[in-house]
């Protein structure tokens, strides 16, 4: 596979719209045991953010009869970046068109995936100012360091679920210009995972396939935290809370992640993750390709990989209505 | 201050020459201590790298009869940058021209900084290919984890001192196309230090100001490992191995790093950090500006920065033979 | 030395009463900042723990003109020991007899050291039942993991200041029957620290030479979180929160603790450490004698021992009115 | 179920003999990966230490046909508690009787527990004394950090399996006088597991059925290390080492240990935990019963336990002659 070199105007995954069936406890979810902030409210929707977050928010929190995501956003690196990089969305034939923006950000330029997501991006942003109460001790960092549940820091990642897996990384390469840095390869070819970024972290957002040939589901949304330990303790608070844990905390293999997954009270999929050391700096970094024998061997430490990781999504596969690959 | 926005064509720092006067004892601290991995030796030379660092060296250690840097390097982005950067730098008058590179990397373009530094910049490089023993298990990491002294994981960054530190700023912003993350502006509007990404780290290269009005010395250079607590383990290993530690471990306020510093036997200062959670994701990220007054605060939780810190460099300021600031 | 081989009935350090001028900021100090839980209130006091003290409470918080300790206590292993070691005490000359006990313990036997600080002795006890709210998910643990603040442990051990140590080393192991693990001895003779242990934590109390030469005075009371990561992190949290931060984190050489001292706002020193894996299983554990020179080296990792540790205690100087030694 | 209230004569869990039948590949696994230190050679056994045990040995590893473990030892804590205790076991009818000890210990009294597993007392023992290079920095460590490896620091505790469990556990509490500080009682009334300890650890030893019936089999040794953290990159190693990972790190529901089991190259299982926070110091603690419903439930954050952890013992049960339990 020959290296991917390619400038991005993307900047970095700036925001998340969760939908939430039981917005009320989704958003205790969110601030008594997650440790986040609500920054702002509108309609349905609730503003919230982690403690290092720069932005008014990185999470929206809508009211909604199904789970799933709504929309996810990335802001991009200028004013220019944003005009270039909408024309070439909507050359390619899926742009939705412009809006005026939203609480938080200005005017932002809407479209979906090859797949059916819902994306965003934007390069106006309100810079988080924190109340008296919320202003930090050092003043290089965004607010005050919560002390609350599992005070997790920046939004890290996204996962999302595919009907086709390799059509919608070359949509992340070629329409977007975001660098693939890990992949499964079947045996018989057939993509099933895709890990990509714009930045130095070695993923910003991964996809992998749907089993159920689903279009355009939502996998999971990943915070981060400082350490290792973090990860261990957020454990420790999930049980506490009664928050169902689905596997972890362990390591991946692919990314090597240090992970815990749980399900917010509205269905959707959470992550916890370390926010670790491990960064691409490389240029030219090669996609590092896992074959179906290497998946097999599941997690780093040996853990089997959890049969609802493959299946399980939002909405749920009983309220996904959409079509489905043949 | 306005916001920095920048395209850079660095892509990353990439290694450091260090001289040594013990060149045996150096080496020996280098990869019992610090649990680096021999990858080459010429000349007067040994070639090493931390477990995680993807080209064939960051660190080339060199006899010498008195302590310092030799040159720093950085990585550009693509064979284009490397002829667009060198032309910027050589119509600046800092130029020193082309070389064919040394062991690991290709054609190197060859400067001066405004403080007299040696610096390079190259894109051609030798991705480290670990023999059987060195393998690692998984093969997403560049070299199996040595589990051997500190274990440092990949090079940080490098810290200078400038007889000029605004004029060494402007050159690293203007000639090179870095971003300014933080700083120090005194009360007389002088500035005393500037912290400068390329990346997403939130500093690649740091400088102070040489109390001494010296030229070109060099501060420290650091390596990261994985977690705050391995950098108190860090601090447990080079007590055992009396290795003299000058301060830490405690946290900056400015770049709220997780320092340790120590000085490896040739006499250069080495520090160990926490590759951490701390990114610089935003495009537009303004430099945080410290005071004089804040400055004197000392370190984040109170601890008051020792006065070695500012006095002490190498060369040792009794074996510095060049000009200085008046 | 010879080695010192008792049999205590001491179990363990069980409470500590601390007297604040400033009760109001001092509660909101133990409950808020340090993650503690009110269990009762009487009178001026108010009666907290850790979220793993398993008796009903381990601080009395008690308001007072002055800052200083009203009085520790430990339980002892059976009703019988409670007998038999409150006849020695009082047959020894310090005994003040017996009360009712508190809330949360039974009949106590009350006494004084040689230096004057107030002691009491109990067996019957009220383990801790959390109401619905604080139950945790797993049984064996004293109460639910708080997510808030420091989230200290369990109570750890508590230091003093002591016009004559010898005096009181002696008593603590000849009147008390606790052991002593480690020792300053000045090179003049003069013993100037004590460490001891009543259980196979290396100290549960420790007191040091006041240099005022006045009696009873009270040095700081620890609470052990979980790790040295959580050390780390309360120091964090102690910044945020305005917390004055005397010295630490760092490491002491004497018994190797990780240490943070801060001052709660009624003046009293509080110690955050790391409740860790050394401990004392040796039956025979020769006491570690430390000399001036070695104490003069400071810390394990070199910080210097700073002044105020050696000076500030409560009541404050210029608030103690007792005698002093000449 | 009444509390147990004990005194014991038994001062710690001291040592434990391991039979290999792939003797020099397992000391490489317990030198190079484990960390841990030889201190001597006799016959077909070597003895090997943790850097911070303070004895001759904790782990005496003998060259056998068949895996399993020879002996384990418990130092008592005086002379008199030896014959004391020696007499007591004897009347019990289950003592072998007297011998002049071994390598690092003196006179020693042998005997077998109600399920055929061998065990010794003594109280004279050979203090380490570390030779130059491996001398610490500080004088209150037994040895030198080795900065290799897993590091392990002290063993921690012992895990069998037997035929009969309650029969095992009457016998540590009546004959030995150690204290059950967990169990399990399946809905039949049968004990199917036990935690007992003679410190303040929380246990020292534990015990649960054989799921064969077979008697007097082993189910691991545990060394401790300082942290979760390390528990963590201790995984990292035995990865890298090719070390076969039965499950973990998970954290125990049972006494809430943070966990991860290899088998080491013999094929005796082998457990690195985290010499935590949790002590044992209430004199009256009464047993935690963990239920059979409880036990389903898995470990701590929901990791169902492995089959294999029900059955696998050394020496394996092919490999077993002796009776089984109806």
């Amino acid at each position: 596979m020959k290296p991917t070199i390619r400038s991005s105007d993307l900047a970095h995954l700036a925001h998340v719209e969760l939908l939430s069936p039981k917005p009320d406890e989704s958003l205790r979810f969110f601030t008594d045991v997650m440790g986040m902030t609500v920054n702002d409210r509108r309609g349905e929707s609730v503003y919230l953010r982690g403690w290092d977050d720069y932005e008014h928010h990185t999470l929206k929190l809508t009211a909604s009869k199904v789970a799933g995501m709504g929309h996810m956003a990335f802001r991009v690196t200028s004013p220019e970046a944003l005009e270039r990089r909408a024309a070439i969305i909507d050359a390619a034939g899926f742009g939705h068109g412009w809006t005026e923006g939203d609480l938080g950000h200005g005017r932002t330029f809407s479209f979906s995936t090859t797949d059916g997501h819902r994306m965003e991006i934007y390069y106006e942003t309100e810079w988080y100012a924190p109340p008296p109460q919320l202003k930090p001790a050092l003043k290089n960092q965004a607010q005050r360091y919560p002390a609350r549940g599992v005070n997790v820091r920046r939004l890290d990642h996204l996962n999302l679920l595919a009907a086709d897996v390799r059509a919608l990384r070359l949509f992340f390469e070629d329409v977007l210009g975001m660098r693939t840095t890990e992949m499964i390869v079947l045996d018989n070819g057939e993509e099933a995972g895709a890990w990509m970024t714009a930045t130095n972290k070695s993923y910003d957002l991964a996809f992998t396939a749907d089993h159920y040939g689903a279009r355009g589901r939502f996998h999971h949304l990943t915070y981060a935290v400082d350490s290792r330990e973090d990860v261990l303790r957020a454990a420790d608070i999930f049980l506490e809370n009664g928050v169902y844990i689905e596997t972890g905390p362990h390591k991946h293999a692919i990314q090597q992640t240090f992970f815990l997954y749980v399900y917010e009270p509205g269905g959707n999929r959470i992550e916890v993750d370390n926010a670790g050391a491990r960064l691409v700096l490389a240029p030219d970094w090669p996609p590092v390709v896992w074959t179906e024998a290497e998946r097999r061997l599941g997690q780093a430490w040996g853990l089997k990989t959890i049969e609802s990781f493959h299946t399980y999504g939002t909405p749920p596969i009983e309220d996904y209505t959409g079509p489905r690959r043949k």
